[in-house]
Order: C-alpha cells, then sequence, then structure tokens
C-alpha cells in the first residue's frame, strides 16, 4: 500500500546509469534555476520606491539611477559567477569558492548561510504566494498556513520525481511569466510613445530636499533584492549536461540578460507613468492596468506573477540538496545527504529541506515577512565571501590575463559587502539572529565533521599486517522452559560451537528443581546452569552471569548470547508475549561487551 | 535518574519470599477492601429517597421498608458470599464460581463484566471525590480533569507501593468514617429521643396516591446501588493472613455488620427528621446539620465523606489485579497479569487500571454520572451469575445440609436477577452498552485463550524423542569497506564456521574493482562476492543473494547474516550514520528465515 502511494507520486525507481538523461538542457536549467531570480522582478522596483517615497513624490526619480546601478551590480555578479563557473567546473556555490580559497571555516560561513537561506527561501516564496492567492479570494485567510504547507507538498513531491521532470513541468509556468513581463514592457513602451497614457512622470534630476547618502543606499540596497537566486546556477553544474560548464555559463548570461532587461523595463515604465507604490495594490499591478486595463491580459499577468513567486521555491529545491551533498562529502553534514533516492536526487535534502520550511511556516503561523531582510542578507553574505574567494584565487594563481577578472571580483565583493552593512546598520533589528544561527551551525558542522574524522582513525585498517584471527567462543543460551524453540535454538548453537551453556532463571525452588528434572530427561547435550532470582527479574541475573563468563574466558574469546525471539503471525499475538527476548536485547546491547544473536521461531498459527 | 525516582515513589525492590508479610490482618483488609462498600453509605438512602419524591413527600415512608428489604438482601448476599469463601478458599470471586459450575464461558461474562466494573468504578468515584472538592472550592472546577487524573494517579503508586503499605495508610480515613457516620447515627438518635430537632417525619403507611409497584421496585434496585462492592473480599482471598479463608470469612461478617447498620441508620434518621432529597445538598449533609449544627463536626463528617468516596476507588486498585491475575492463569489474559513487580503486586495489572480509567475520565471530561447505571449493572451480573454457580454446586455435589445454603443462594440469585432486569428495563438507555461491550470482552478472551493453546501446542515437545541436532551452517557478512568493524567481525565469523561469505553490495565498476583489489590485497581468508545495486539499494540485492544461498543449501544447514553495528558514544552520533544495519535487520527478519546476528563495534569517540 504504502510502496503503491510511493510509486504513485514520486515514480518508478530509477537505475543509477540513468542519471545522464536526469542532466538539463539548458531551457530546462534556466527554467529551474532562474524561477528564484526572475520572481523578484515582481517586487525589486516596488522595493525601490518604497524607500524613496518616505521623501515623496518628487524624489521617484531617484529609482532611475538606482536602478541602473542595480543593473550593473547584477552584470558585475553574472560576469563575476561566469569566471566562477569555469574555474570550479563540478560546482562553485560560494561554498566551495570560499572554502578553497579562504579555508574551510570561511566556506563553512559562506555554506551555512546559503543552507539556512534556502530554507528562508521555501518560507517567504510560499508565503508570498499564499498572500497572492489570498488577496484574490479572502475566505482563504484563515487556512494560510495549509496552502502553504500544501505549496510545500507540492513542490517537494515534484522535486523527488526527479529534476528533468520537475523542469518540464516547471518550464511553462516561467516561460509564461517571461513572455508576460515582456509583453508588459513592449506593450508599456508603445502606450508611452503613443503618449496615450496621459500620465505626468517626475522631472528627472529635479532637486529634492531631504534626500541623503543614507537613503540613496538603503534604496539600492532594497533593490538588490532583486539579485537573490543568481547564485544558483553556479551551484549547480553537475546538473546540466555537458559540457556542463559552458552550458552552465551560457545558461547565467541568459538568466542575466532576461532578469535585467525585465528589471529595467519595469523600472522605466513605473518612471514614466508616474507609478507611487500604494499599500494595497503592488507597482506591476498598477504598470499592467495603467497599460493594458483591468481586462483579461491583466488578471492573465497577475496570475502568473503569483505562480513564479510560488516558483522561486523551487530553485532553492534544486540548490539545497546539492550544497548539502557537497558539505557531506566533506563530512561535514550526516552521509545521509549523500544518498540518492529512487529518482536520482538527493531525497535526503529534498525532505529535509521541505520539513524545515514547514516548520518555519507553521512557527511563523504563515507571516514571513519579518524573515525577508535576514533572507537578503542571508544572500550577500556569500555573495562577499565567494567574490573574495575569487580574489585571492586571481593573486595567488596570477595565470595570465587576471587583472580584468580581478578588478570585476574586487568591486563586486565592495559592492556585495557594501549592501552586507547597509542591511546591517539599517535593519539589525530584524538580522541579527544571523550572528545567533551561523556560529550554531558552524560549530555543529565541525563537531560533525570531528566525529567522521575520529571514526576514519578508529576504523583504519592496515592490510598487510592486521588480519582476521580465529578465536574460541562460548554460546549462551537462555532458557524459560523445554520446548521446540530452545531445541532449535540448541540446534543452532551446536552447529556453530561446541562450547554452549543453557541458563535458566528461576524464581522458587519448586519451579527449579523440576526444571533440573526434565533437562536431565530431556539430555540435549548442553549443561543447564540454573540462577535463582529472588527479585522476579530474568535480566540482571543473567547479566551478572555473562559478566563472570567474560571474567573467566581468555580475554581472546568471543561470547556469545543466542536469543530465542517469536515472530508471531499477527501484530497482537505480540503483546500475548512479555518481549522479554526484546528487552534482554536492549539490555545487553547497552551494557555488555557480547555478541548478540537473534534465532527467530516463525509461529504458524 | 528515573531509577531513583521509581525507588522514591515505590520503595525499595522487595524479595519474593516476603510476599509472605505483605498478606494483610482482618483489620487492614477491611480497610482496603471495604472502601467501597461502605462508601455506598454517602449515597444509598438518597438514591431511594430521590425515587420516592417523584410521588410526593408522603410517599417518604417507603424508605424504611425499602431500606430493610436491602438489608436483607445484604444479609443474604453476606451469608452466600460467606459459603463462597468457605466453598474457594483460593480466591472464589464471581468468575471462579461461574467458571466452575457454569463453564467457561459463563465464568468469562462475569469476570468481563467485574473487570469493566472495576475501570467504572475508578473513574467514577474519582469523579465523584472530584465533584466534591469543587462544590467547596468552585474555582477548582476548571480543572476537574485534572484532579481526577492527580487521585488517580496517587491510588496508583500508593498501590504500586504494595498492599499493606497502602492498607496502613487508608485504615485511618476508612475507620474515621465509620466513627463518624456512628458518631452521627448515635448523636441523631439522642436527638430524635431528646425531641430536640423538632420535626415531623411523615405519616407512616400512609396511603399514598399513585405509588406502584414499579416505583417501588425502581427505588429497591436504586437503594442496591449501596451494595457495590461487597464481591471484593470473596475475590482477594490469597490476600488474606493465614488460615486465609477463616479470616476472610470474618472481615466480611464485620464488614456485611458496620455497612447494614450504617445504612439502616442513616435511612431512620432521614425519616425521622423528614428529610427530603434536595438539588444541591446531600441528604448526609442534611442529616448532619440537623443534628449537629453547621459547625466543626459538620465538617469533619463532610471532609471523611469525601475522602471515603475518593477511597472506594482503592478496592478496584485491589481486586482488579487479583481478577486480571486468575484469568491470566487461566490463558485469558495476557501473561503479563502474572509477572509480580519489584513490591510483588500485580504491578501490570494496576498500571492497566489506572490508564484505562484516566482515560476514561479524560475521554468523558470527568463528567461520569451517565455511568453509574452502567457500573451498577456490571456488579449485579456476576452477582446473579456467581449465586446460580453456588446453586449449581449445591445440587450437583449434595454436601450433608446442603439444603438450606442451596436455598440462601437461590434466594440471593432471585434477588439479584430481579435487580438486573429492573435496571435493563428502567434505564436501558444507560445500560444498553453493555450488551456491545461484554460480547467484544469475551470474544478477546477466547482469542486471547487459543493464541496460547495454539502456542502450547506447536511448542510442545517429546523429551524422549526430540533432541537438538548439529547441522551445517553458512555465515554471510555484508560488508561496507575493509575497516576494523569488518576484521573484528570476520573474526567471531571465523571462531564459529569455516564457511563464510562476505557479501560487498557495490554502485558503479569503480567503485567495484577498487573494492575487489583491496581485498585482494587484504586477503582475510575469506571470499568476497560483489553484488551490483543498479537501484542503489544495499537490502534488495543482499536479501536475493541469501535467497540463492538457502536455496543452494541442503535444508538442514542453517544461515546466520552477521550485521556489524556501531555503538556510538553520544545519541546524535547515530544520526550520522546511515542505520543501514538496523533496516537491513528489520528487513531480514521480517522476510527471511535466517539467523541474524549483531556485532556490536563501540566507538571509543
Amino acid at each position: 500500500m504504502v510502496t503503491k502511494l510511493k510509486r504513485f507520486l514520486i515514480g518508478r525507481p530509477m537505475k543509477s546509469h540513468e542519471l545522464a538523461n536526469e542532466k538539463l538542457s539548458k531551457l530546462k536549467a534556466l527554467a529551474v534555476l532562474s524561477s528564484d531570480a526572475l520572481s523578484s522582478v515582481a517586487y525589486g522596483t516596488e522595493q525601490i520606491l518604497l524607500v524613496l517615497i518616505t521623501v515623496g513624490a518628487v524624489a521617484l526619480w531617484y529609482s532611475i539611477p538606482i536602478s541602473f546601478a542595480v543593473l550593473g551590480l547584477l552584470a558585475i555578479l553574472i560576469l563575476s559567477y561566469r569566471q566562477t563557473i569555469y574555474a570550479y567546473p563540478m560546482g562553485g556555490g560560494a561554498y566551495i569558492v570560499a572554502k578553497d580559497n579562504l579555508g574551510t571555516t570561511v566556506g563553512l560561513v559562506a555554506g551555512g548561510s546559503l543552507l539556512v537561506d534556502y530554507i528562508l527561501t521555501v518560507a517567504v516564496s510560499t508565503s508570498a504566494a499564499t498572500d497572492a492567492i489570498t488577496s484574490a479570494f479572502p475566505v482563504l485567510h484563515e487556512h494560510r498556513v495549509i496552502i502553504a504547507l500544501l505549496m510545500i507538498l507540492t513542490v517537494t513531491i515534484l522535486n523527488l520525481r526527479g529534476i528533468t521532470e520537475s523542469a518540464t513541468i516547471l518550464m511553462y509556468p516561467v516561460y509564461l511569466f517571461v513572455f508576460a513581463v515582456f509583453l508588459l514592457i513592449i506593450g508599456g513602451i508603445y502606450q508611452w510613445m503613443t503618449g496615450n497614457a496621459h500620465v505626468q512622470p517626475p522631472v528627472y534630476g529635479a532637486a529634492v530636499p531631504g534626500i541623503t547618502l543614507f537613503l540613496l543606499l538603503r534604496a539600492f540596497s532594497s533593490g538588490c533584492s532583486a539579485l537573490t537566486g543568481v547564485e544558483a546556477v553556479s551551484n549547480a553544474i553537475p546538473n546540466f549536461r555537458e559540457p556542463a560548464s559552458k552550458n552552465a555559463a551560457r545558461t547565467l548570461i541568459m538568466m542575466g540578460f532576461i532578469l535585467g532587461a525585465m528589471f529595467i523595463g519595469i523600472s522605466l515604465l513605473a518612471y514614466v507613468f508616474g507609478i507611487a507604490p500604494k499599500a494595497d495594490e503592488t507597482v506591476v499591478s498598477q504598470i499592467t492596468a495603467t497599460v493594458f486595463g483591468r481586462g483579461i491580459i491583466y488578471y492573465f499577468i497577475q496570475a502568473v506573477t503569483a505562480l513564479i513567486l510560488f516558483l522561486a521555491a523551487n530553485t532553492a529545491f534544486a540548490a539545497f540538496p546539492l550544497l548539502a551533498f557537497m558539505l557531506a562529502k566533506d563530512r561535514f553534514l550526516p552521509n545521509m545527504f549523500m544518498v540518492r533516492g529512487d529518482r536520482l536526487g538527493f531525497s535526503n535534502g529534498i525532505i529535509f529541506l521541505s520539513i524545515l520550511s514547514a516548520l518555519l511556516i507553521i512557527a511563523s503561523q504563515g507571516d514571513t515577512e519579518n524573515l525577508i531582510p535576514l533572507y537578503a542578507i542571508g544572500v550577500f553574505i556569500p555573495f562577499t565571501l565567494s567574490q573574495a574567494g575569487m580574489m585571492k584565487r586571481w593573486i595567488t594563481k596570477r595565470l595570465a590575463g587576471w587583472l580584468l577578472p580581478f578588478v570585476i571580483n574586487t568591486i563586486g565583493m565592495l559592492t556585495t559587502l557594501t549592501i552586507c552593512l547597509i542591511f546591517l546598520i539599517t535593519k539589525f533589528s530584524q538580522v541579527w539572529t544571523i550572528f545567533l544561527f551561523l556560529p550554531v551551525v558552524i560549530f555543529a558542522f565541525k563537531k560533525v565533521n570531528e566525529h567522521y574524522r575520529d571514526l576514519a582513525d578508529e576504523l583504519r585498517i592496515d592490510v598487510t599486517t592486521e588480519k582476521p584471527e580465529k578465536k574460541g567462543s562460548v554460546i549462551v543460551i537462555p532458557v524459560a522452559g523445554i520446548t521446540q524453540v530452545i531445541r532449535n535454538t540448541i540446534s543452532y548453537a551446536q552447529s556453530l560451537s561446541d562450547d554452549i551453556v543453557a541458563v535458566y532463571v528461576g524464581f522458587d525452588d519448586e519451579e527449579i528443581k523440576k526444571m533440573e528434572k526434565k533437562w536431565a530427561e530431556w539430555d540435549p547435550g548442553v549443561r543447564l546452569i540454573v540462577l535463582r532470582s529472588r527479585y522476579r527479574s530474568i535480566v540482571r541475573p543473567l547479566s551478572r552471569f555473562i559478566d563472570t563468563v567474560e571474567w573467566k574466558k581468555a580475554e581472546t574469546d568471543h561470547v556469545t548470547v543466542m536469543i530465542p525471539q517469536f515472530i508471531t503471525k499477527r501484530w497482537w499475538h505480540n503483546l500475548l508475549h512479555n518481549q522479554t527476548s526484546l528487552l534482554l536485547r536492549a539490555y545487553l546491547f547497552a551494557r555488555q561487551d557480547v555478541k548478540i544473536s537473534t534465532v527467530p521461531y516463525r509461529l504458524k498459527k
């Protein structure tokens, strides 16, 4: 039943060599990896305008130079990550680049920051999509947590089905969104050219009283939230078809152009139509209404926008398991993140991300707005570290023509560092928790690593000298009475060793005498040791007896306790047996250095 | 820590031979076993008056003849149970007597009915005591479920500490209650004699219009609720000091006299002081107020009454585990009810009763009044069956002078049967569930019995012919790599058998080649079989391999799978290992007929 449901939801298991078919074409990769970045177009311009409007509508013209500054930063990031992709063809996320050039700890800061960030991405984007839905259908507002959780469940199942399959499904909404935004931009430009809109943009370059550098920087850093998700491609190189690096680099450039064009287009339209941010309507919605009126095209664009916000979560689902895999490969996360599931995805990473983001949504009751600054800084810290790593690399390697790439990375690093600082200064109350959880995560990474290293040291073997040795062996069989089960167990023991002791724990003299007599009568060829338990415990006298067996034997001998265990036909039959064997097993396992052999006895009825 | 807490709550474990000291003296037995019966004095008279008042205050004089009828029934029951005690000195509850004389099924009806009834007793009496407390302190009303649960917890701990200890503690409130009621009766008679009370009782023997036989029978049956708990002594004979039968019989007679005197005393006082039942004040409270006024004696009597209602639950805690023990001894309940705990009580029965009654209180939110008729009929069914059993016994055995006891049991049987019928007719809507749960309980008893009988048949051995035989043995060791763990495991296997196979499950060619090369280099004296898993599962290829091993070998050979298992130093380290060994163990245990040997490897760090 469970297997059938799993097959229905996830699909048939796939053979390992099918992995090659699971690789992504550029078109699909763009869909999977860019939904996070592209979706930020839906709110990037608005973030800038929201800061500027605090001074007044006359200040809105600043959005144009600021948007171009963001565009410039985007270009720098794209160029910088393009360099990374070629430098690290096996996947060069911030973790790898920082670790490789700036040392493990810095790498872990970047990796931990990104891991946590992906969880935030899922929580924030599903909440945003839920808000879009509940704005349209207010009756659903009560059920927002459930809706968000259902979304996470959907993305989880899609991703468990495998990368290509989720890519195939996701391609349509992503490209529909791109199409919709370009439709809006072209329509907008046409309207503006023909002068049909009848609106007056703020005077460009007008002097604005009260404007400060601090405010402009804040507007700029807010606009930079449109750049989150840009790093996804460089993390996911192993998912690309060969030649992976080249395909990844091209996909990145493609994404950069689309993202840049969409972002600057929206910003320009917002300016020329004189649009100011409103509390109850998004900037994109206002532009669309101005350009097309509130007809069918308006609703189409709105719907596709809501969809893309939800799909931003999918980028995290593509990136998190890969990053977790890399951390696990370096022994900073448990092995289980390296296991490929039935459909060749890293299922454990997918499920882990799904559970944590679901918990975050439940804990915050679907109200994740406070998490957005945290989420932004969680992206820009690894951005900064990754570029600092690249700078170090250029300086160290001094390959031919290293200066230009070095300058690009330096500019990128300085800009992202500045954005980090601006976030820290202007939104400290919302981002201070990063100083709490980052050290915790890094400490956990190091603890895990320490354990694996100790383990490896302990288990390492010198194949030339350390061979297994044959030793003596004693088998102890606890017996509760003379039954077929005991006969079966003794028969098994006799085929393994000649040194066998049966142990009976009796509660009173009469019982013990009866047992001794019956045993003598049976005479199975094994001596019986009788223990008397004054406290009616079976486990403790037995454990003491095993101690003495161990003590008497040479240290080189193996002591095996052979525990017969019923396997009942029906589950409730287990309630009818005292489960002494399980108790004994658990007790011995925890306390004694003995081998425990379970001899199953299958009941026929 | 847990052990310490257990020691503090329950006390040190006791040796089996200390059981003799745990036997009860008559005085203590009376306290433990009669609290249920004696507590019914607090509401017995009131139950009669409540039925009569529906016709009018002039009908209240009927309470006197009805009370004497109840007294007569009490005498019959006491005499009848006295006969049972001597006939069944090992404990002659309704279950034993009915089973012995009327067959197993009838015995199970009586036993099942009583078992369920004890659960109801605990729920009803703790709820009643809670009501008494929350009447005094209304602020506690919200917390009634918690209060009732705390009471159950208290009684449970007392009983887990052992019989004598709980008897010692319970003696004081029980005898205080007896003292209080007699004080009330003597004080009342004095007041009535001296004519200080200035009240007018209803005219005795006055003709009352509207009175019917049905109503009188109903009043009588309601009054009979004062007789619940009378059977407790006959169940608990094994708990008495020697000579157990004699002591038990004397205790029973003693209880009969005290109960009878208290009941008839309260009924008479209620009559002579012309007391009618009120919604917000109990009859006992009214009598007390009339006799002593609302002073310190009044509050003393009220407090002691609340206490005894609570302690009625304790009788069930004494009787239930014993009855469960008897049913388990006859293989109708799981073995675990036969195990004596650290303090020599049947702990499992105590805990089981505690949990079920707690669940009942939680399910009913502490509102257990609807359960009272069910609880009463649950007592009178076994009463009837027990006496029918005794009748059969007299007829069958025809011992000297059997006629008088036969007549006593016949009268008793007819009366209790009548009461059952009255309950059924007048309160069908509240008691019909008995026709639901009794068959279920009896079906469960029979199913359990069937399993134990099948088991015994299957496990029985012919000691003269069926000896264990030595057979061949193959050991299969799954290996994941060449480590100290595998060396340790192979070393152990070599000391048991010469026929050992190591099995490696690889995912790709490169991995497999590497392993084969390293194994050849190591050369541990064991051949390595390599399996290729295209679906990345370790368990399934291994299981298929074991199938072929089993198929190749003669049927008489034993196949052992030796599973190495880490024992980590810290619990969280378990998260860092994939637990393949546990998975493998569970899978093989469920599907394969192989022996599973767990070879622990204790990690040092």
